[in-house]
C-alpha cells in the first residue's frame, strides 16, 4: 500500500463538501486520520455516527493541531473568524485551503491572518446538489468535476501541486487561475443563475392571480427546474452574494439589460429577434452536452412520472 | 377487444407533441385510423419510416376528411391559419382540439372558422422534452402529467367528456379551467422561467471577460440546467411569447421588480432580505417534491459523471 499523501487532515465544516471530502479521503486512503470539527454538537455527533473520520472536535483548535493539511468547508462568510481562532494552532509547513464559492473575499479575509510558515491555496470544488449538511455527502461527488485553484503569488509551488494531486484523487479535474477571474466565471455560470433562480420562485410564491399551490402543481411545465436551485443552502447562498458583490451586480447588470431588449421585442412583436435568440441559446446546449457537462438525455433523465415530461410544450 | 373511442383521428403536425399522441392511439386502441400530416415531406417520410400512423398526407385536408377527432399538433401562431383552410373539409360532428401552450390567442384564431357542426375543445397536455421532431416522441410523454382543457361557453359537454377521456388514457390527469386563467397560470410557471433561462445564456455568451468556452466548461455550477430550457424548439417559443404577450409582460414585471430589490440587498450587504427568501424559496422545492412533480433525488438523479454535481457548492 502507497504512502498516504497527509498524515493529518483536519475538516472545518461537516457538510455536504465537507462530508464528502471525508469519504473521499476515506476511501483513497489519502490521510492517515481525519479529524473533523463543527461548532454544533448535534452536526458533530452525526459525523460520527456516520463514521466519517478518525477524531470529533467541538474545539476547532483541537482539530488543526498537528493537521498537516486543513480546510475549511464552512460558509464564506465566517472564513476570516475561524482562521484567525486557528492561525496560532497551525503547524509550520501545513497547507491551508478551503471550499468557498468566492475567492477574493475568502483571500481577503484569510490571507492577513496566517503566518509564513503554512501554505495558502485557495480552492473552488464545482460540485454540490440541492441538499446539505454531513449526510448529504457521497463519494462520487467529485467525481468528473472541475476543481479550481487560486494559489496567490507567495504561495509556495510544491504546495500547489500536493494539492492538486488531492484533488485529482478524489476524481477532479484541476484548473488554476487567479482569483479575480475565479469570481467572474462563477459570477456568470453559477452566481446570477442562482440569484435569478431564486428570484423566480419568489415571484411566483407572491402572485394574487395564480394561487401558490397552482405554481406547485403545474409546475413541471419548467418552474420545477428552477425550484432545485432555488433550494440550494441559504446561509452559503446569502455568503456568495454579499463577497462577490461587484462581479454578481456587473454580470446582473448585463442580464437585466438583456431582458429588457427581449421584452421590447415581445411588446413590439418582434419574433426575429426571439427566433434568433433561441436558436443562437440551443447551440449552446449542444456544447454543453459535447463537453460532458450535462448528460443528452430529455429532461435531464428523470425518471418517467417526475421526469418524462416538462416544457417544451408547455 | 373494447370498442375504440374514435374511427379516425387527424394529427396535423408530428413534432415531439404529435408523434407522443400517435404512439398513445397505438398503444392504447384509441382510433381506428391515424391519418398524419404535415407540410413538409421530409418530416412526414420520417413520421411513416417510424410507423406512427395508419395514412400519410401532404395535403392537410385529405387528412381531416371523416376524421372525428383532429388535434392542431403545430406552433401557436398557424393555429388560425390552418383552421381556415379545414373548416370546408371537416365532417359534422367532430371534435376539433389543439395542443397549444397558449390558450387565449388560439381560442381568438381558431374559433371563427369553424362551422357550429363541429365541437372546439381547445386544450394544453403540460408535457414535453428539450427535444422536438417526430422521433423525439414516446409513448409515457404524457404519463401522470396535466392535460388542461379550456372548453368554450358554446363547447357540447359530451365533447369534452370525450377528449377528456382521451386525455386520460394517455395516461394524463384532466384539468378545465377558462382560457384566461389558463394563460396567466402558464405566464409564471413555464413561460416566463423559460424568457429568463433563454436570456440568461445569451447574457453569457456575449462576455467579453468570460469567454464562451469557459461558460460551457464550468456549467455544471448551475448555467446548464438553465441551457437545457433554452434548447427548447425556437419557432413553438417565439408564437408562445408573440401569443401570451400581455400576461408574459405582466409577471416579467413582477419578476423584474423583485430582482431590482434583491440587486438593492446584495448592493447595500442587506444578507437578511437574502436570507429569507432564500428559506421561503426552499420551502418551495419540498411542496414541489411532495405534490410529484419532481423527483426528489439530487442533481434530478442525473447520472454521476454528468450529475453527480453542480450549483451548491459553485
Amino acid at each position: 500500500m502507497s504512502e498516504p499523501l497527509f498524515d493529518r487532515v483536519a475538516l472545518i465544516g461537516i457538510g455536504l463538501i465537507g462530508s464528502s471530502i471525508a469519504l473521499n479521503v476515506k476511501a483513497h486512503g489519502l490521510a492517515r486520520h481525519v479529524a473533523i470539527t463543527t461548532r454544533r454538537a448535534e452536526t458533530l455527533a452525526t459525523a460520527e455516527r456516520l463514521g466519517l473520520g478518525d477524531s470529533y472536535h467541538l474545539e476547532v483548535t483541537d482539530a488543526v493541531r498537528e493537521a498537516d493539511l486543513v480546510i475549511l468547508c464552512v460558509p464564506v462568510g465566517i472564513c476570516g473568524a475561524i482562521t484567525r481562532e486557528i492561525a496560532p494552532y497551525l503547524k509550520a509547513g501545513a497547507i491551508i485551503s478551503d471550499v468557498g464559492s468566492v475567492k477574493g473575499a475568502v483571500i481577503e479575509q484569510m490571507r492577513p491572518h496566517l503566518p509564513e510558515t503554512v501554505a495558502f491555496v485557495p480552492a473552488h470544488p464545482l460540485a454540490g446538489t440541492e441538499q446539505s449538511g454531513p449526510q448529504a455527502g457521497f463519494v462520487a461527488l467529485f467525481q468528473k468535476r472541475w476543481c479550481i485553484l487560486t494559489p496567490l503569488e507567495e504561495t509556495d509551488p510544491p504546495a500547489v501541486e500536493r494539492l492538486k494531486v488531492f484533488w485529482e484523487a478524489c476524481g477532479s479535474a484541476v484548473e488554476i487561475m487567479t482569483a479575480e477571474h475565479h469570481d467572474l466565471v462563477l459570477a456568470i455560470v453559477s452566481h446570477v443563475p442562482h440569484l435569478i433562480a431564486y428570484n423566480i420562485v419568489g415571484t411566483a410564491a407572491d402572485l394574487e392571480t395564480v394561487t401558490q399551490s397552482e405554481v406547485v402543481k403545474f409546475s413541471a411545465s419548467g418552474f420545477r427546474d428552477f425550484t432545485r436551485i432555488a433550494a440550494s443552502d441559504p446561509t452559503m447562498w446569502r455568503d456568495v452574494f454579499l463577497t462577490n458583490r461587484d462581479a454578481v451586480l456587473e454580470m446582473l447588470a448585463r442580464f437585466s439589460e438583456d431582458l429588457a431588449s427581449l421584452q421590447r421585442a415581445i411588446r413590439w412583436g418582434d419574433g426575429d429577434t426571439l427566433f434568433d435568440l433561441f436558436t443562437r441559446t440551443r447551440a449552446i446546449r449542444r456544447n454543453v452536452i459535447e463537453a460532458g457537462q450535462d448528460t443528452a438525455k430529455p429532461n435531464f433523465g428523470r425518471e418517467a412520472g417526475n421526469g418524462s415530461s416538462d416544457e417544451s410544450s408547455a
